[in-house]
């Protein structure tokens, strides 16, 4: 019946285990995961050993063949060249799973790069799953697996709860399980999964996610493997209202040089996968020490109602540090009604030189006054002013502290202690518990973000399988770069609005054009051998009449003739000259992780000096878009007085969605750029548009 | 003979005291820091109490007056209404200086703030100087000066040190001292200044800043009042390779309202100030936290060669992640040469599977075995390759920590060691420890850029009496905002680059002036009345030929008949039109706190979309302003492909340079606005001018 449950299962959720490598010396890797498997585990854990006949306590069988039956789960921690043979057998038994300790695989050189890939090959044949190599393994505290050395046998076993931890890197793992220990952080759950041979992060999250002991899923990454995967979890993670957290390591370059050396991974983009979380829900969170500080906020599940908060302290500095960052976090600090403000006055020492008006600033008197301070704490929890709690305090037990336990009790506000350092007592009680204004305004500031989350990425596209046709027809077999006018062909197609423009082949032709187009125009070679036309001379702005319109054109193709004589020209473009009062660019690149990506940012000269852009992965809506227009420039480029309307936001939008639809359709584009995207009256226009496709 | 010292030397290290409201009750406030004081001081601490003959088991004196010698420092501890006249007591005694404790002073209302003006005046008139009222006291742990209840007698007294903390508020005192104590922060000086009467922060910082077991001043602030002699400490703090960190509360809106309300003192601008620090070369923390761990960094002497750092870590995934911080915080984490690869991998287990390039990753193997551990930890430390060293540790006791203990003792390098939490051991030893990578990292790259520093605010600049005559003759009498042509005479006879530009008063003088500036011209209405030109169709761009300027400008006048028919036109501008690449937009504003302040940031459209800019004081020189700019834009302004070149630059920095000889030289010039500053081909001209100038 064991093995009728789907394999990660049994691997993750083991019934019975056996270990391959366990051994009787307690300072070897083998004696340390032995030892920690069979103190916590309640069912069958069989040592397997090929020479002794006792391992620590317990009888050992020679090879993973003797045991008698199929166990669910088997750790090895033999020497790696050994390491595939034991797996093949323990798939030949029927095991469902095995966590490789064992280290020497694709971080290790090529010869161990061929290890590793015979072990995935033996996972993919067999269907045997298998988490590492070269890992510290894991621990499900709820059902008592410590398949891993990431604690010592002397030290005490975590206390389970309901957050859950998957890292690449078992190093940090078990760094960060012995900081969540003392910042009163409940793990659950902790996988570190290593070189990734089969089971990799996204998937254990994935796993995890549905699991209803899980109610907050934290991960440490170098590489994510599988996008889908991940996005997926994303998705769930919101639909079930269990928070995400990523901790990305590799941001610069230094950093990606070393994570490649230490887990042989390829390190994707940064940006991309803070854009991809963002638009999926997940938190990325900054510091090793956010990633707990917010693991703590959320572990108690509670959510917010609003983002106004009250700031309790006997230290006015203190709370004004805390309003600050409560301003800067996007909370809010209301000052309190002035009825309010008198009852807490009339329950403050006499006379009272503090400030009731949020931050309560109850000054040390009060503190000093045990039953004084209680009261106050407690209609300042229950104050109808405020959605959320901030408290400051000192860490030495008392009646304050106590005081602060109860109140932490008896409501369901989400709370925030400011403290001068972890206690026993607020951890025993699960106060959330922070040693930094910032960090305590931070975890609020993302509970009331995931509290008043939009659904995650509901938006669908079908791709449109006779435009795509149309617009395959546009594209010549033979180049890879397209010219200005196909390039705007096709994204009129997808409805995004282009200049009026005309291609024509000779001078008369141009006058013509320019009448019809009319207003001042631009003329432009079309040459795939000239992709930059003013290097060439192949360009001529505000032309108006005829006269001009014709002498422009003779003047510019003898230029050109001249500074590019091989070049083939297609013919030369009329165009409208489009006046902006601000110019974007928009484009579309694919992330080799995550795929297509779009991207919108500040354009003309300044997309040089302002890198920043706003990256979307399609398919997403019009809505989405303008959510992350207006995350740009700090909010300023829709908010500021010369900033985007609020029509032409929306028409950027357009464009974007566009674009996205387009990446997805025609998937030989790989890049597309549109650049100026011109701003001006309420619309966009595309005044620029350069387009390359994948020849292969 | 005590007498003969400085009133702030006598009040800041006494060598007798007494206190004024002295009490026998241990719980209440002058019970606490009586006992405080009479634990700590080696010389006389003499009660005064009006009953009580014996208080702590010392005898009492029933007044000041009663003192049998002019104490050097007086302790207030009485009821507000009574503390001027205690401290007028002191003052006719000879008594040097006090510090009240007392609160319920400006903070409290009218009557309190009545009370603060009397005490104010007493401390002018008779020359005593007062600490406080509404502070927690201050602490010289070099003397054994106690004066304050910000720990209870229970408490152990803080191990004196270099660092000194200055702060207005006095629960933050007590706060952030509890939590230096757990982070190994060793403060010989902790002064509160509360309401700062007489005495304030800056007052503080320049007397500790001369003071020789002083070596580094951290400081929190909500307002400075005293601008000039802040300034003047940065210098001299730069100079006696000092580092000043300081933290300023009351960023935000809500915070600035908070701290109003508890110290009763106006907030300035946090830009501003973030600036001037900038400038003078003090550190501003971002957090609590952030202020530790600079302390703790700069608290051994230690300074750095260059900014090259080598990581050492047994966990891969923190490694990564300090690799990170390094790069993102400015400091580079070099591969090491082959040949000490080599030499360190000669000293690692076998099979080694961790890397020796940097981070060096030693695997949890190495840290079992406790003489590789050491052998590596040495020759990392020693490595010529690296000027800085960051190591990973888990805050258990053990033979890796003690040879990270002796290894710090053995070298003269900067070290930052990560390590899970605070360690006894690490504190008892100074080696400086943080608990999360980013703040090992932003405190060493402080270090670098302390080390690394340019002479702060060494410019000095003399009016010029003659051109500010000159100058003053241009401005009318009657008029706040100056005209644009006045205005850009007055830029002019700054050195600043203005576009060619004659003033007429018909369409015939325009046609001819059009002739002499060349090329097109742009026609600008000038009356007071009209401000925002363009508002009123009060200008005309981009004319050309005599017909043109002339048709323009019989339009224009006609325009601005119909739309501003009660506007007196002094003139009519006939001005060079100024292609440019980038706009920038460049004036002088007055802070209420520190005075007059030059801004440059990007300009054109872009000014409310891109609020960012780059804010000196003057007098600065060329070479600020140009590492001001290079600041602007993450340093993309200066460094973008089609940012500012380095002649742009420099042309840019001059004009910064002249708007703050303006600024000094013009009292009456509350605002410049030169918006756009045109920039093109290496040059930079003023194409607007906003001048305002104070009536009264």
């Amino acid at each position: 019946m064991t093995a009728s449950r789907p394999p990660l299962d049994r691997l993750l959720s083991p019934r019975s285990i056996a270990m391959v490598g366990a051994s009787n010396s307690p300072t070897r890797i083998g004696g340390t995961v032995f030892a920690n498997l069979a103190r916590a585990f309640p069912g069958d854990v069989h040592p397997i050993h090929p020479r002794d006949e006792i391992v620590q306590g317990r009888p050992a069988f020679r090879t993973v063949g003797d045991l008698p039956e199929p166990v669910d789960l088997a750790v090895i921690a033999v020497p790696a060249a050994a390491v595939v043979d034991v797996v093949a057998e323990c798939a030949a038994k029927g095991i469902g799973g095995a966590t490789v300790i064992t280290s020497g695989f694709a971080e290790a050189g090529p010869e161990g790069r061929a290890l590793q890939d015979r072990l995935t090959q033996v996972s993919l044949e067999t269907g045997i799953r298998v988490i590492g190599p070269n890992c510290i393994g894991y621990m499900n505290a709820h059902d008592g697996v410590m398949a891993n050395f990431m604690v010592t046998v002397d030290e005490p076993l975590p206390q389970p709860g309901p957050v859950a931890l998957v890292s690449q890197s078992g190093g940090f793992g078990s760094y960060i399980t012995n900081k969540a220990v003392l910042a009163g952080l409940r793990l659950g759950w902790f996988v570190s999964t290593g070189n990734e041979a089969d089971v990799n992060v996204a998937g254990v999250l994935r796993h995890l996610v549905e699991r209803p002991e899980v109610g907050v899923l934290l991960s440490f990454v170098e590489t994510l493997r599988d996008p889908e995967v991940f996005i997926d979890t994303a998705r769930r993670a919101a639909e079930l209202d269990k928070p995400l957290i990523l901790l990305k390591a590799g941001r610069s370059e230094e950093a990606a040089r070393a994570a490649m050396s230490h887990t042989a991974s390829i390190v994707g983009s940064a940006q991309v996968l803070d854009a991809i979380c963002h638009q999926y829900g997940v938190f990325v969170a900054s510091t090793m020490e956010e990633l707990l500080d917010l693991g703590t906020i959320f572990q108690d599940g509670r959510r917010a109602r609003g983002n106004r908060v009250i700031v309790m302290t006997a230290s006015g500095g203190a709370g004004v540090l805390l309003a600050d960052e409560a301003g800067q976090s996007g909370l809010s600090v209301p000052v309190l009604p002035e009825e309010e403000q008198r009852r807490l006055v009339s329950d403050m020492p006499v006379p009272f030189y503090g400030s009731a008006a949020n931050p309560v600033d109850t000054t040390a008197q009060t503190t000093a006054m045990p039953d004084a301070y209680r009261k106050v704490l407690f209609s300042v929890a229950a104050s109808p002013s405020a959605d959320l709690l901030a408290a400051v305090t000192w860490a030495r037990p008392g009646p304050a502290n106590d005081a602060i336990v109860e109140m932490y009790q008896s409501t369901d506000k989400p709370v925030a202690i400011l403290s001068t350092a972890w206690s026993d007592q607020f951890q025993q009680a699960g106060v959330p518990t922070y040693t930094d204004p910032r960090r305590a305004m931070t975890a609020l500031a993302a509970l009331v973000r995931h509290s008043d989350r939009r659904p995650a990425g509901s938006a669908r596209f079908t791709p449109d399988a006779d435009r795509a046709r149309a617009v395959r027809e546009l594209i010549p077999g033979d180049q890879s770069t397209l010219l200005e006018s196909t390039g705007k062909d096709i994204l009129a197609r997808y409805g995004v609005p282009v200049t009026r423009e005309e291609l024509v082949t000779d001078a008369d032709g141009a006058a013509e054009a320019a009448q019809r187009v009319g207003g001042p125009v631009a003329l432009k070679v079309m040459s795939y051998q000239l992709p930059h036309k003013s290097d060439a001379g192949a360009i001529r702005l505000g032309l108006r009449g005829p006269d001009a319109v014709r002498e422009a054109y003779a003047d510019m193709l003898a230029e050109v003739a001249v500074r590019a004589p091989d070049a083939v020209i297609e013919g030369v473009l009329v165009q409208q000259m489009a006046p902006a009062r601000l110019e974007l660019t928009c484009g579309v690149q694919r992330d080799p992780v995550f795929g297509p990506m779009v991207a919108i940012g500040l354009g003309g000269v300044l997309v040089e000096v302002l890198s920043e852009a706003a990256l979307l992965r399609p398919p997403f809506d019009v809505a989405d878009a303008v959510a992350a227009l207006g995350g740009l420039l700090g909010g300023r480029l829709v908010s500021g007085r010369r900033g985007l309307s609020e029509a032409e936001c929306e028409a950027a939008a357009q464009v974007m969605v566009a674009l996205g639809e387009l990446a997805l359709e025609l998937d030989e584009v790989t890049e597309v750029d549109v650049n100026p995207l011109r701003v001006a009256d309420g619309a966009v226009l595309a005044a620029d548009a350069l387009i390359v496709v994948r020849r292969d």
